[in-house]
C-alpha cells in the first residue's frame, strides 16, 4: 500500500527503505529543499556517534559498510583538564569497541541516496506541513517560497518530521493525547578546531570531553581532519561572554588547550546560533480513524538530550523495531502502530538515561574517583563472566534499553553482594587471627 | 496602564476586578457570546466547590456575600454504598466548616456583572484569539459568525483562556518553555437528579459520592433542589454501555439508590458528552520582549483535576497572588509577572493532591478502614492543639499549599512519635507489671 512519511531525515529515509522492501509505496514530503543540493546546514547540528544499534538497523538494508566508511571510530573518552592535561578512557574493557563519528548532513546525504534508489520511493522536497486532519487523512503543505498550498490524502501517515514535529502538534490536540516537552537551562553553541599542517590537531581516536563542572565542551573528529567542537553551558554564562575581550579570556582560563587550537573562536562564537536541549514524550504516539492512522517515530516520538549518543541511535532502532511490529501482523498499519507502543518503555529509559549522562560527562568523568570506579568496573568486566558496563549495553549492543536497566539493577546488586561477601570473609579473617572469635574448630 | 486580558470565565473576570481597583484599564477577549444573554452550557461542566481560598479572594473585593448567597453549603461526604447505605462523614472536627456548591454558569455571571460594572473594565464577546505575537505584542482575533480578523496591540497580556490555552500554545512554541499535559484513563460525564414533588431527593448538606473501587459518582446540589451527578469512570466503562438495556442494568446494578432517582437516566447518558481530566504544567508562565509581556494564570498556567475540589479556588488565589506580587514592585508588570513564578510551588501541590484524593474518593472513602482513620483524625484535631487535617488545611484556610504540605508532614511524624511513645510507655508498663525490667525504684 502507500505510505506517507512527513520528514525525510535520518530515520524518514531509513524508514522509507525498510517500508519499501516490504513492497510498499512511500512519498517523503520534506521542509527543506534537497542537501544533496545545497551546502550543509553547518553551525546547527552536533555530530552524530553511530553505535551498534544505529548500525544493526543500516546492517538489515545493507547500508552499515557505507555508512561506516565515512565516519571515524572513537575507541574511548579524552578528558582535557583544566591544566591541560589528558585522561583516556576506553569504552569498553578490551578497547575493542568504537563510537563511529559522522555529522548528520552526510549521514542524511547518504540515506536520501538509499532511500531514492529504490523502486517506490519517492521523496517531496520543499513541502512544509501545515495542517493533518485524522478524520479525513487530508494534509496540507505549503509550498517553499510560494504561496501554493499543496493537499494530499493518505491511508497511513508517519510522522518522521523531529523534536519539533508538525504531525505531532496535531496529534496533541487531540483529547487523550499525554504530551511533555522538557526544557535544560542549558544551551548549546558549536565552534570549530580545524586541521593543524593537514592534520588532525587531537586524537581522532577520542571523543574529546572537557568536564567542568556546570558546563563542558565535547569535540568530535570529521572525515576533513577538523574537530566539531560544542559547548553545552548554562544559558547565563553563553550570555555573558558578549565581547571579544571576555570570550578570549574564558577559553584561555577554562578552556586552555582548546583555546590554542581555536583561531575563529570569536567568529563562530558570535556567528554561531544557541541551541536548545529538549526531552518529549508522547503517548500514544498513533492515532487511528476510519480514514486513515497516524504514527510517530524517532524525535517526533521520543526527543532526548544528545549525552548518551543515542537520539539517532535509537530512531534507527525504531524503524527496526516498526518493521518487527509489521511482520508480526502481516503489514496491518494499525495493528502494528498499536504493537509499536510497547517501546514507549524502551525510549522512556533512554531518556532518563541520557538526562543522567549530562551530569556525568560534565562533572564526574573528571573525578578521580569516577576513573578509578571505570577501572573496577572494566575489570570487573575482565574477571566476571557475564559482567558488562551499562555504557557498553547501551552502546555496542542492541539488548533493548529496559533490558540493560534491569540487568544493570542485577549486576550492581551481585556486586554488592560481593563485596558485602568479601569484606565478611575478611573481618572473620581478622578476627579469627585476634582470637576474637570461636570457631566451632578452635571451640 | 492597559491590560488586556484573554478569557472572561472565572478567573478573567476576578482578575479584572483585582487590575481595575489598581487603578488600570482592562479590556477581556471571550470566545463565547455574552453568557448573560444566553442559557448554561449544561452537562458540560463540573459543579464547582468554593471554599475558603475562594471565598478569601472574593471578599477581598466585597464578592463573597452575592456569591456564597447564591451557592450551597455542603457540610461533609454522604457516601453511598453499593447496598444503597449512607454513612456521612463531616468535612471539619466540629462540623462546623462547609465547601459550597455553585455552578459555574452562575458564578460567571456574577463575575461578569462585577467586572463589567468597575470603572475602566470592557469585555468584548464572540473573539476567538487565533495569534498573538510576542515580538510585537499583536493579538489577532476571529470574530464570532464571520471571517473577519479582529487585531489589537497590547503592553500586557494575560492567558486566562482555560486549560486549552491559546496564549499558552503559543508560548509552548517558544524554545525553553517547559510544558507537559497528562491524560488520565477516565472521563466523565454529567447526569441529574432532579426535584422530587418540589424537594432534594437526597440531603443537600453533603457532596455525595458513590465510590466504587475503579470509578465512581459524585453528586452536588443545585438551588432548582435538582443535583447534578458526574460519573468519572474509565473510558472503557463510558463506552460499553451503548444500548439502553445496558445503561439501566448497570445503574440497577451498582449505584441503586440512585438509579431510582434519576427518571432522564438513559437520554442523559447517550446525550450528554464525555469530558476528559487532564494536569498540564507550564514553566515559566511568562514571557517579556521589548514590545510586550504575556502571563498565564489560572487554568492556562495549571490545569488540575477536579477532586480536591480546587481548580476555581487555586484560580482565584493566583489573583490574589498577582495582587501581591504587583504590590511588591510597584505595578511593573514584567517583574510582577517574574515574581508570580514563585507560585507554581503551590500550584505543583494542590495538581499532585487533586489526583491522589481521585483514589481516595473512588475507592479509600468507602472503607471502614478510611471511616476510622477520619475520626481517628478528628480525635486528634480535638486533642491536640494546632492539629488540623489537610483537608481542612486546603479547604478552609487559605495557608500556602506548600506549608500545608509540611505541615501534614510535620504532623505525622509527630503522631507517629506519639504512637511509638504511647507504645514504649504502655511496653514498658506491661514489662515492669511482669516483673522484666528492673527499674532504678525497684532496682
Amino acid at each position: 500500500m502507500e505510505i506517507t512519511i512527513v520528514g525525510a531525515g535520518l530515520v524518514g529515509c531509513l524508514l522509507a527503505c525498510f517500508l519499501a522492501r516490504r513492497g510498499h509505496r512511500v512519498v517523503l514530503y520534506e521542509r527543506r529543499q534537497d542537501p544533496r543540493e545545497q551546502g550543509a546546514d553547518r553551525g546547527r547540528s552536533i555530530n552524530l556517534a553511530i553505535s551498534e544499534r544505529g548500525i544493526d538497523a543500516l546492517r538489515r538494508l545493507g547500508l552499515d559498510g557505507g555508512v561506516l566508511d565515512a565516519a571515524l571510530p572513537m575507541a574511548g573518552r579524552m578528558m582535557h583538564a583544566p591544566d591541560g592535561a589528558r585522561t583516556f578512557q576506553p569504552y569498553s574493557a578490551d578497547r575493542a569497541q568504537a563510537i563511529n563519528s559522522i555529522g548528520r548532513a552526510e549521514l542524511n546525504r547518504e540515506l536520501l541516496n538509499a532511500a531514492t534508489s529504490l523502486h517506490g520511493v519517492e521523496v517531496r522536497f520543499g513541502r512544509r506541513l501545515t495542517a493533518v486532519d485524522e478524520r479525513s487523512g487530508r494534509l496540507e503543505f505549503a509550498a517553499d517560497g510560494s504561496q501554493d498550498v499543496v493537499a494530499d490524502k493518505a491511508q497511513v501517515i508517519i510522522g518522521a518530521d523531529g523534536a519539533y514535529s508538525a504531525v505531532r502538534a496535531r496529534l496533541q490536540q487531540l483529547p487523550g493525547v499525554s504530551f511533555s516537552q522538557d526544557y535544560l537551562d542549558y544551551g548549546y553553541k558549536e565552534l570549530s578546531i580545524p586541521a593543524r599542517h593537514g592534520r588532525f590537531a587531537m586524537d581522532p581516536g577520542a571523543l574529546h570531553i572537557w568536564p567542568r563542572g556546570r558546563s563542558m565542551m565535547i569535540a568530535l573528529p570529521n572525515p576533513d581532519r577538523s574537530f566539531t567542537c560544542t559547548l553545552f553551558w548554562p544559558h547565563d554564562t553563553l550570555a555573558a561572554l558578549d565581547t571579544p575581550g571576555k570570550i578570549r579570556a574564558y577559553f584561555a582560563e577554562h578552556y586552555r588547550d582548546a583555546f590554542g587550537l581555536m583561531p575563529d573562536l570569536v567568529g563562530a562564537y558570535q556567528g554561531n546560533p544557541v541551541g536548545h536541549l529538549v526531552t518529549m514524550r508522547c503517548s500514544p504516539w498513533h492515532v487511528t480513524t476510519e480514514a486513515t492512522t497516524i504514527g510517530l517515530v524517532g524525535d517526533a516520538a521520543h526527543a532526548i538530550v544528545p549525552f548518551y549518543g543515542q537520539g539517532a541511535n535509537c530512531g534507527f532502532e525504531d524503524c527496526v523495531e516498526l518493521d518487527r511490529c509489521l511482520d508480526e501482523v502481516g503489514d496491518d498499519f494499525p495493528r502494528a502502530l498499536e504493537l509499536f507502543e510497547r517501546r514507549r518503555a524502551d525510549t522512556d529509559v533512554i531518556a532518563g538515561l541520557a538526562l543522567e549522562n549530562f551530569v556525568e560527562m560534565r562533572d564526574r568523568v573528571g573525578s578521580r574517583m569516577f576513573l578509578a570506579g571505570k577501572r573496577v568496573e572494566h575489570a570487573l568486566e575482565r574477571v566476571l563472566p557475564g559482567y558488562v558496563s551499562r555504557y557498553e549495553l547501551i552502546s555496542f549492543s542492541s539488548t533493548p534499553y529496559t533490558e540493560v536497566q534491569r540487568r544493570v539493577a542485577r549486576q550492581r546488586r551481585w556486586a554488592a553482594a560481593g563485596a558485602g561477601a568479601a569484606l565478611l570473609a575478611a573481618l572473620g579473617y581478622a578476627a579469627r587471627r585476634r582470637g576474637l572469635v570461636r570457631t566451632r574448630d578452635g571451640g
